[in-house]
């Protein structure tokens, strides 16, 4: 359990980092539905905070520094200024949406994974925390926007990289070897898998019904939704 | 206060039945969704543990059991790999799910106010916590997959077996005759009220709004819904 | 940090006010959806203390008051039983939920603040966990009725009130100011700038997306919620 980050200090520009492109799937999310600027801030400070606010409540740290620091509230709330300013032609919003939030899975289930493990976690719950980290922020965002959370119908593998991410993290500091090197490794991981997953159209298998149309009026839908 | 439960070691068995039936559900809801694999694991997951999760956020308890025990985790993800495997047709999917939902309801919500009981909380928490942990998963299922959580316009009585279930908690706790025995009673008279409530239509009223046609719709909705 | 206060036994006369409200707003949203009596009594409880229990978990104040202290929740269910018997026309209801969404806004946001900072919270975790307390049970409200939560899309200014009353209360505080007198006040202030919002149709502005159908079509919706 010597764990050997080297340089904690670097610790909150990933996590903001996280935040910030979370904060602009939001944010383009409430662009695409229309809000207005007040419910674009809300949605980015939702989708960049809420995974975060969840990991520490359900780790015990209150009040979680999703609602209590500043810096957190401010890059998320930059994000959706941004959002709100630049926002792209709605067209292409599709395919960039999938992309920064890809990017926000990767750096929030590694430093969700982390933090609760510094925090004295077991490595379960740490891998849990990371997990929900991770998706924690988009599915707040799918439901606030009242669509299905894409966690669990995109057939374009989601889940799967950020149970990698947790676990590959939570096993790296069972062993000692994570550091910051290792670390961005795992972000690039979960990144590369995840758009990978999306690029060549890696598919989950769905339910074994045997039902043809059912199968065909999935695979509709799932074109549909990406 | 002299609770007389005598085999605690029993507990976690009462417990884990309840993720287990409570995640097949989940489960079931996310076949019927044509969600993939991990679509299915993600919401036997939420719907297997949701609930505890809230009770323990609610009373203190962190990191909740839901994330930090592997057993009760693998559980909800083995009653997702089962509902994956062995999915009955759809067509026998709407009974089924109705009938798993009532005995998670009735395992939740008795252990749920016990173990709220046990940790301290006064008996107006304990049977809130208990009501919360038999309806909380349920919630987040037909939250999830976007549907009108099923304990609100559910017409066929779901909150009162719940509330009668934990009030009887309470209630045998402050008599000091809960026992192993007295609980598996509470637990059967809330799923033989809740399985007769949807068995013989138990209605519960609508609103009175004395507008005719808005009566007639509720009712006609109400029966899509069973 | 020289709080004032001269009489916080009235403290809970302000919360139960708050919440009564809420829970009509909650209650007459579930008549509408023609949820029956026990839908309508659990959406009035989620929208009357939702918001005070999200407040409570990110404090960290377990359990909370909403599922602890039988005051509040006797006040919810007594709201909801209020709404059943004596729900107006339906078509009046779009005006009322809107007046008394506004009150029960006004008062959380003040209470909600106030109770953070009193248990010590910083002042950004505390203006945050007013604004959580002022919006979160109407979030809920929307959810739980498969609409998308009003503060996000409703171009009637909704947030800004908000935001203003978390921060009007956290300034009076610093600078030792918050009486009865300040805060009942600050509560008006709230009420008065949502309800001139809804008078006025005070909007705040869309994302620039330049493309005249969107807008258009933004516009309509927007009708068509309020």
């Amino acid at each position: 359990m010597n764990h050997v980050l080297p340089d904690l200090a670097l610790m909150p520009v990933i996590e903001l980092s996280g935040v910030f492109v979370g904060a602009l799937s939001g944010g383009l999310a409430a662009v695409r539905k229309q809000f207005d600027i007040f419910g674009i801030l809300v949605l980015a400070w939702a989708t960049g905070l809420g995974g975060g606010i969840m990991r520490d409540v359900l780790i015990g740290v209150t009040p979680p520094v999703g609602i209590a620091d500043w810096r957190f509230i401010a890059v998320a709330c930059l994000a959706g200024v941004v959002m709100y300013l630049f926002n792209p032609r709605l067209e292409r919003a599709r395919r960039m949406i999938l992309v920064l939030d890809a990017g926000a899975l990767a750096l929030f289930c590694v430093s969700g994974t982390l933090k609760a493990l510094e925090l004295g976690a077991g490595a379960v719950a740490a891998v849990s925390a990371g997990i929900i980290t991770g998706i924690g922020g988009g599915v707040l965002r799918d439901l606030l926007t009242g669509e299905v959370p894409v966690v669990l119908h995109q057939r374009q593998l989601y889940a799967v990289p950020a149970v990698v991410g947790a676990v590959l993290t939570a096993v790296l500091w069972v062993l000692g070897s994570l550091t910051l090197f290792t670390a961005g490794a795992a972000v690039v991981v979960v990144f590369g898998l995840r758009v990978a997953a999306l690029r060549f159209r890696l598919q989950a298998p769905g339910p074994w019904t045997g039902v043809s149309w059912a199968h065909r009026g999935a695979r509709r839908s799932g074109r549909m939704v990406l």
